[in-house]
């Protein structure tokens, strides 16, 4: 077997190990209050130039989503996302757990775009009666890379801005494939970009060479994401320079797009291989994550030498599956799956 | 002006506050532990044949609907509706603010069919992968008559009953209108009816005679709503017997069928003048809510004299509109509207 | 048997009773949209000289406290209150259940002192160490009249507003009972002075002459209570105007003021009679609560023919009971229980 | 500067940092479905003498608390705990934020006596009144080794949990630092003891030699705690594995208990030390915890050259502070700390 299930297989890289080693027996204070985090956030706000910006370490995505989303959202408040979107499907219901709806809008290959958002948001706040029934929207969710490996372009992303600054919405980007979003061959989304543009997004450690860590920043300094707000959830890692330590080395000499763009080399070898077999690629992904149609009785062939996951069915004899490489794949790994297909 | 906007515009039901005068400074023990609420659960059970029913008695229908519910879901649990659903849309999120996801299915004419969710279901459980990362359906909203004013037949909720048995969920009817339900032409499904197939439902008072209160009645053991719990949720009326006085009157002498028999015949009138005035019926409706088509600029010249509620757009411009009658709608109100029409 | 137990055992004032059945079958806006809520809106901010003010119209007294702090309260903040405050002990968890602690300092008689709030959080906020540990306290929590009867002078409360501002806490009133406040003898604390003095707070009727129903006022405009957050905790009343129309009643001629003194000199009468018979007062309450030191045997004997809460023991062979005079005590009930001690 | 403030300022054991990089680049399947848990709930299991034992994994403290007791609890239910428990003090309001309150009883030494619980168990199931407005016990949380370093025996274990049985509460054991309980001196409770008379209790491993992660103990089976319900919290670590491989360490040849040992030799060795040089020793600790009574102005002398916590005052002049040793100490760092007392 040969696993290509997902980005999270793999444990860290090689370089975060060795310093945790170095300084295993090092004594440092807890919750956050060490020099890794400091410098750490000092990386990450330079990389993003955004000097003023806000960055907290959390253990993982699902936790992060909810943790930040809570703290944008008031009680009868949603937050819109494509019915795709990581919180929609696979969350448990983490954001409803907070007490907020997610506002489902129809996305297109992973991604919302600003005219559908507009569109809605128009409608809803020309409405007169009845807000107080409603959930009101106020903020919008989207992932990069999304959760179909597709990414959104400069222009993309300004429209959303525009119609978040029209209707008065924040911005959110989950980031946990973000390192891949920035790899991506024609990408002109950078940090600063982000930065900019988002009130919130986090920079994913787990899926991208870390052992688990989310690094979110926060430039809008309207959303408090305290301390002691994230004890509160049960959130802060008492050995909070796990964290620090782990994104200080993934924010030094490159290594985040360094190791990111490996996973993304690796995956359009994949996909070009894939193509070049005959399978019909579902959609074009330029990150970690490749989209393929089988027939099913192919499907049942290929899962006994293939991890991989099913992600939708097509019609009744097709079903879509992914493949996902990740920073750790090599090219011997795709030797062996482009040779099992 | 003539107002049709709602069935809740009116108080209650005369001798209600006839009751209500007459036992005003009587001293009634508090929180429901009185001789009315007594006596109310008795003919309530009495009328549900289902002497071993736990009934409660609230204040309003989105109170109602958060805190049974809740009652119904452990933590990742969600409650399938219909996209017309009144928790969907007109509740403000109180169900997302108890925790849990409202998992959305397409409906017709305000119905869920068996068959819809059923397929759902199978579909749901068949996929051994990702129970955890998922909202696990748990229960079945349903609202009698919905929110289009049709009703769900005999047959119909059976078949619903069916799917929850083999899927182990639970199945709850929002009756908010349900005095209108039992009171339509082709009605099949009675309070014992129902009490046999739904796990918990409510008769809904505010909407048919009452000042303000729904009678929640629960048949499955397994659904706990102590009044500990109701207090926590801030829901436990002081004044328990004001509840318990108004549903004691509601289900004597047949006074419930009475009255909401009194809208059903109004909303059928008028219904049949809209028909015969060449106005388009939406959908056929045997309960007290009407819902017709008019172009746009007929609609705006219309609210001048007449208040109702615009439902939803038909196209660029025709718009649904909803005229309720209710328990206490008169023949000259009838008569003023449709000569206005 | 007479019936002393509590100051909610009787219904309305006639003239509510008498202005509801006039209106009866008038047709009005539903959710406080309406013309009755709005001419008490404006009593009641004339009464408290707050022309700014927001006043919401709630069902009752938990529901009140619950929706009121938590919109006061961010995640890990929480209130202080006396060990004796409604919300530690009558509440069944309904602060808690909002996600919030309460902090629980000592009180003497149910009150809370400035000197003790402040001693407080002079050490809570002098630990530079652990905030992000700690629940951080945002609002203080006090009612009027107390728990046990007594009231805050003007002075103690121009204390805690000292002390709330030096520490950027809100100030929090619970009015279930602020009638029987302001018609207390030697009572200096008016509508204005309170409103002035406090962040938020509320006027009881459930216990002062209304079927039921809490008029909150909120003069601090941080503190945001909207009918889509009501909604959304399913305590938004779908005919409002019940709660309108009551307290527009209350507002007019004086009748709060009015009834509340009545309640307050049966309180008075029953007092002088009891201390006259030789039972120790438990202490001084000036409002319609009266607390009594029994012996057990003569509890249990008085239990036979009299209605009374219990409230606390006192050492092994007594026990404070409370008498509840009411708006609509009448001086044959106090003959009557005078007679029966 | 050397320091002693906490028992988790080191990173883990060699063993478990070497194991990790030996299994770096292995794919394993995420959320818990891998070997290394398997491996790991089996040890643990066979260790406390509980085949059918749920056992989960999680990250932090805080989070294991929060998600256990909300487990345990309905609505209006609360947990009974000493005034010095962690739930109670340090975190946050973590338990409120799931909706309960916790009951504060008065502890001795950071232990709850059966007695004081079954005093107020027996209080509060005696009067018949008002259940419905309080809440209603259902469960103890206690910490073993507690906040300030001392064990329950066997027998006073066996006392809470017959308290337990009586009053149908659940007991919950927190083991944050459970290891260097198991290893003090006359310690006569071992885990099969604690998973017969506990409910649930947690093995710390952040404390106690693990990088970081709690392994949860449940052997009620009418507590559920399902990875779906722990990935709505938001806990549900992607990459699972890490958490079972450093439990299937510590649970191999011993090594939990052997390294706890070391911080418990460590830590009376300082006692001694301390005591010998005459400062007062707080109270009796056979743990890891050394509390000692500092004059105040010696504590600022200290604190320029050791880290440590400053527990509480005593009286004007003293205060008590604390050493945490930890698995990681060395006799070296004793020398040196002894020498600058």
């Amino acid at each position: 077997m040969i696993y290509f299930n997902s980005d999270y297989m793999e444990g860290a890289h090689p370089l975060i190990l060795k310093r945790l080693s170095e300084i295993n027996f090092h004594k440092n204070s807890g919750y956050g209050h060490d020099d890794y985090c400091r410098s750490a956030k000092e990386k990450i706000r330079s990389a993003c130039k955004s000097p003023n910006a806000t960055v907290r370490f959390l253990v993982g995505g699902t936790q992060t989503n909810s943790i930040v989303i809570d703290a944008m959202l008031s009680h009868n408040e949603g937050i819109i996302s494509a019915e795709t979107g990581h919180i929609c499907n696979h969350e448990a219901g983490a954001i409803e757990a907070c007490g907020h709806k997610v506002i489902i809008l129809e996305g297109k290959e992973g991604k919302l775009s600003a005219l559908t958002v507009a569109a809605y948001l128009r409608e809803f706040f020309s409405v007169g009666y009845g807000y107080e029934h409603l959930v009101v929207p106020k903020a919008i969710y989207i992932s990069q890379s999304t959760e179909y490996g597709t990414i959104y372009t400069h222009n993309e992303l300004q429209d959303l801005r525009e119609v978040c600054d029209r209707y008065g919405l924040y911005l959110f980007m989950d980031g946990a494939r973000l390192g891949y979003a920035l790899a991506a061959r024609h990408n002109d989304l950078w940090l600063p970009d982000i930065a900019r543009l988002c009130d919130a997004f986090y920079i994913g450690g787990t899926k991208v060479g870390a052992l688990f860590g989310e690094a979110v920043v926060i430039t809008n300094p309207n959303i408090k994401l305290t301390l002691g707000y994230i004890k509160n959830r049960g959130a802060l890692l008492a050995k909070g320079w796990l964290l620090g330590l782990q994104f200080d080395t993934l924010f030094s000499d490159d290594l985040y797009m360094k190791i990111a763009k490996n996973g993304v080399e690796k995956a359009i070898r994949l996909r070009n291989a894939i193509e070049a077999k005959g399978y019909p690629i579902y959609l074009e992904s330029p990150t970690n994550q490749q989209f393929v149609v089988v027939e099913n009785s192919k499907l049942s062939e290929l899962s006994k030498k293939i991890g991989f996951n099913p992600q939708e069915a097509v019609g009744k004899n097709h079903t879509v599956i992914r493949f996902a490489t990740s920073w750790a794949t090599t090219d011997e790994q795709i030797d062996e799956l482009i040779s099992l297909l």
